[in-house]
């Protein structure tokens, strides 16, 4: 069934640039707080965040069984336990609000004073209290990346890795918005060859090129989600960057995984695009060989087309795209990952997020990490200021993005941002 | 500073059996639903529930400042928010009310009838929403058992275990509490030795034997939390069953951690007894060799002398005592978990749960998992109705119990039940 909101031949009678991430076809949910310091659900079209509570106290929702409070509040939760037709019902009304063609809003100016704002006069907040949050180790090159580097390159992928998504529970009180500054994290690490080990800053602070998925209440305690229903779970994607401290995690995570070296920060891009936006971008899920157990089958377009880039950008404010990738390079799907996750009947909510885990290409030019790009610093990565990078430094902000195009549309995710500042100082 | 509350002499006008577990001293808090529907935040003494809600409507808290609705709600985290002088005084009125020369609740009949529930009338709930759920693995027999197990029994303690309390992240949605039936979980399990893993219900359900701590709103992100102040974070404790299917963690847990083998549920008292009313229970901690690094160190009675048991019901409701243990034998203290969950600046809010890990003793009966008491299953543990036990069976009811006990008061936690039913039937 085709969505009205994403014909390609839509426009709106919003200006949107040319190469703008949010076309009308894209239409993202987020929450952010206005000029008059209230906290509202909105979404965007080319430069402008539209306050989907006040569209909605004017009525323009009024065709859609909502309650009067639905998009006035501080996160995104409600608005995804409404279910999928919920959603689509509202994304493809606000296309129509704003379609060219249509006056109802474009020739009120009253209205459109309290509905429309410029994108820099409001602050993009978490758009989603995210209750359990889940990451993933789904990219087959990234995996085969850390076993050579760490293991062994004839053996990188541990036994399991080929029939599950291997995945681990994550810290969901860290998780922040673009834009938020992040300290480098203090901890324990083991010198090369000590017997004990030493306190400070981490000197080994990465980012991880991730996406992520947010779902909607899929089942009840003890029930699993069928891999061919689990798409209709998935309310949207953001962009992720899995912060990680690779020497505070070395020291740290066996048996039991990574911990501290994880949980000082992950930042999301504040705009969920959905997955129904995403529709014309679906491409052939890898050919998984061996053949997954049956629960895990699903045969069809189950991978995205999504183009990924990492920019480092030092102090003096010098970018440099240091990779470049694709969400498509997945070898397990955002459906096998949500079918795995709950075969043993865990319960999912809504405004859980799970993490693809760090998206690496084939080539070395589309590793998802410093880690990889650098191999564990042996190949320092050049910066077009001349200077260079193994990991990451103190001051270097760090900004993933991600876009989807085709030949008459591009639906983007905006970006990823994120500051990392020195260390607090320890008197220890 | 005394906290009147825990004055041993005091007495109540409420009745209370000798060996209760709810003595005035005890005032613990939970969230329960009255037989009139309604969910209230409440104490216990004896076998009395009681509205806290109809109390502090009722004018009984009007000297504490409290927010109207702080005891009408579904959860403990606001009231957990409010900090420790609130609960403190909170707690110090409760047991100033029921006081047995107290008369101003005794003798006001109207009042007791909206404020006094007998336990048999209510339903228990989960008494917070837990944001993040972190599980330690801070006993060094336990460690020493599993390690001796599956790795070297001359090497059995990873060369990270004594230097820091090793903790990973777990799954907030699937903490129920006490009376909540499960399912076994279905999954991959690898035979020995078969190149492949197979399908199926797993065949090796075990209980763990916990305890763990909800905290209150500690820090701001990036900020840590001296191991001196950890304890003033710390609301109380509850018993845990970290419920876990070993034949599902063997084969999913390298390299990141325990994942689906744990997420199926765990289990909590619906009370949680508060640090304040633990108070008389402290004990030296363990010595710790070698010394930890300094913001690790602190010195006096940090550790808490809970008599810890598990029961084993059979189908027949046949039931056994199958391991003795106790909390004090954690080579980690609560505020040393907290102090490390922290030294990286990750966020702790009201709510957060920590396990401690499976909490085993010294000696053969008093390890906390049947892993362990079965010694992976070549010991069967013998039960009283003649059967015996590797893991758990279905229909099995596992009750977790603990108490703190000395020549004037006895302070307990009540229960942690929960029966395993059969798997759920799969076309597979």
């Amino acid at each position: 069934m085709p969505i009205p909101a994403n014909d390609p031949t839509r426009k709106t009678w919003l200006p949107v640039a040319d190469n703008s991430d949010f076309p009308i076809q894209n239409i993202p949910f987020g929450v952010f707080l206005t000029r008059d310091d209230i906290i509202t659900i909105g979404t965007r079209i080319g430069d402008y965040a539209i306050d989907l509570g006040a569209l909605h106290q004017l009525g323009y929702f009024k065709d859609i069984p909502l309650t009067d409070d639905i998009f006035l509040q501080d996160t995104l939760n409600d608005f995804i336990s409404d279910g999928q037709k919920t959603w689509r019902a509202v994304r493809n009304r606000i296309s129509e609000i704003f379609e060219i063609s249509n006056d109802e809003l474009k020739n009120n100016k009253d209205h459109k004073d309290v509905v429309l704002f410029a994108m820099n006069e409001i602050e993009m907040q978490l758009p989603v209290q995210i209750g359990d949050y889940t990451d993933f180790y789904s990219s087959k090159e990234h995996a085969t990346n850390v076993g050579s580097m760490f293991r062994d390159p004839e053996n990188a992928l541990l036994p399991n890795w080929l029939h599950l998504p291997v995945g681990y529970h994550g810290r969901s009180s860290t998780i922040i918005p673009s834009g938020t500054p992040i300290r480098r994290p203090v901890g324990q690490t083991i010198p090369k060859e000590a017997e004990k080990p030493v306190f400070g800053p981490s000197k080994l602070v990465d980012f991880e090129l991730e996406m992520a998925f947010i779902t909607t209440d899929a089942n009840v305690l003890g029930e699993p989600i069928p891999v061919h229903e689990a798409e209709d779970y998935i309310f949207g994607l953001v962009l992720f960057n899995d912060w990680s401290a690779r020497d505070i995690q070395k020291w740290e995570y066996v048996p039991l995984g990574p911990f501290l070296a994880k949980s000082f920060a992950s930042t999301i891009s504040p705009w969920i695009v959905t997955l129904d936006a995403l529709e014309p971008f679906r491409v052939d899920s890898p050919s998984q060989e061996p053949e997954p157990l049956p629960y895990l089958q699903l045969n069809g377009k189950h991978s995205f087309d999504i183009s990924l880039e990492v920019d480092l950008i030092t102090n003096d404010e010098s970018a440099t795209t240091v990779t470049k990738s694709n969400f498509k390079y997945m070898y397990w799907t955002m459906a096998q990952q949500l079918a795995h996750h709950t075969i043993n009947g865990c319960k999912i909510n809504s405004g859980d997020m799970m993490g693809s885990g760090t998206i690496s290409g084939p080539t070395p030019d589309s590793y998802g990490s410093m880690l990889e790009l650098s191999w564990q610093g042996k190949n320092p990565v050049k910066l077009n200021d001349g200077s260079e990078r193994r990991f990451v430094e103190d001051n270097d902000t760090v900004v993933l993005r991600g876009y989807c195009k085709n030949s008459s549309v591009r639906i983007g995710f905006g970006e990823a941002a994120t500051k990392l500042l020195p260390a607090l100082e320890f008197k220890n």
